[in-house]
């Protein structure tokens, strides 16, 4: 079996190869294929690699535990450039000032990669512009969360960035708003405004939003949760507060 | 070690055993705490044992490992009553036909705990009024699900119910309206009235909802998803359906 570059991942499961393939961000050098494995779930992903010249190997399930770590691969991996980033830098260069209904997603230090890939998947869904993770104590665009977004990665623009307070400080400057997601912000959910150019900030599973980072929010917005019961995860949450922002700007 | 009795479970993990506790809805028979545990995290749980004479008795992890089959106990677990359900007969029974503004959810054959689990911590945190599950092929209320829920659910009313599509048409006859959640669903959710005595059917991760039940909607939401891209996770649509309805309850 050909050896992994260092600039190289290993992609594994049925969406994520599928989404990468449909997405056209990643180069994809070589298709594995568990021989024990049915075609007719992988049938897309063959024809694509048919059609596109990439060679395909044909494996077994022992092989490829082994190249995926033992992930769940569902009898499919691929040999594929690493996940390009996009340079925050780079989009707030050219957001002119004009720019109107930008909807940019921060996600504050999420350690859990389930959690990550789940809020990505969410943020592609609800179609989000740009996502923003911290560079450091936060799970980063790995295969592993690319495989949590059900291959919804493959899609989305993502930047890590090193200095969020100032980042926030940058757009706002642009016209951006910035409301943050937290547990104890004044300000209900469903009485915010969320139209116009957007920065959603969502906080981790634990600390939820750094001081620093809270500071530089507009507006706190927290969900109503029923008296003294529980919290909600945070996915869900960030989930519930993206579609919330989506449907307001379809009355627009 | 203390013996579990057929009707007991082992509940395990600081927020099932708290919340199990704070709800009062099993008998706790024992708490059973590692020795190798900080003590800050588990003070309301032995504060409240104390209170209540319910026996306390270390032990270690690896004890714990074994009687919790290596669940993530967190140091902490109970031997409780086993989930007392809500018998949905009694719930149609009970509920005159003025009563307005109940808000019901159905989760159609959801077979994995962890999804199960989501769906139910929402429900609880929206102020769902009760949950009903199928009592064939789909996850029961288990440890495992409550463990999912953040112990939600051990604050949830819950039924088991053998014939689905009847117990809609007997909720339609009291005047409650049914929505199924589809990803083919003809209605967007935002254009969807969900206010009065609604019930929500959530399907399960593959086969959605299935047909027999789908044919007793009395319409189908479904969100907006940017083009072709992806789909939701089951329990991430479910809690913004969850909350839209809870939008639109809370403007009366």
């Amino acid at each position: 079996m050909s050896k992994i570059k260092p600039t190289e991942e290993i992609l594994c499961g049925i969406h994520p190869v599928r989404e990468a393939l449909r997405a056209g961000k990643r180069k994809v050098y070589a298709i594995l294929v568990s021989k024990e494995r049915s075609k007719p779930r992988l049938a897309e992903i063959l024809e694509c690699a048919r059609e596109r010249a990439i060679p395909v190997e044909i494996t077994d399930a022992d092989s490829l535990d082994s190249i995926t770590e033992n992930a769940r691969h569902q009898g499919v991996a691929a040999r594929v450039s690493s996940f390009a980033m996009v340079r925050a830098e780079g989009i707030v260069k050219e957001m002119p000032e004009r720019v109107s209904d930008r909807f940019v997603l921060v996600i504050e230090t999420l350690e859990d990669p389930q959690n990550l890939g789940a809020l990505i998947r969410t943020a592609v869904c609800a179609g989000v512009d740009y996502i923003m993770i911290p560079k450091e104590r936060s799970a980063s665009p790995s295969p592993a969360v690319s495989r949590a977004s059900a291959g919804a990665m493959e899609h989305a623009d993502i930047s890590l960035i090193t200095n969020t307070a100032s980042l926030l400080r940058q757009l706002k400057t642009l016209g951006f708003w910035v409301a943050g997601l937290d547990g104890q912000g004044e300000t209900p959910l469903f009485e915010a405004d969320l139209k116009g150019n957007l920065v959603l900030v969502v906080g981790g599973e634990h600390r939820g939003i750094r001081p620093l980072v809270k500071k530089e929010c507009d507006f706190l917005v927290s969900l109503p949760i029923k008296a003294g019961v529980t919290s909600l995860n945070a996915s869900v949450a960030g989930g519930i507060a993206m579609y919330e922002a989506l449907r307001q700007r379809q009355l627009n």
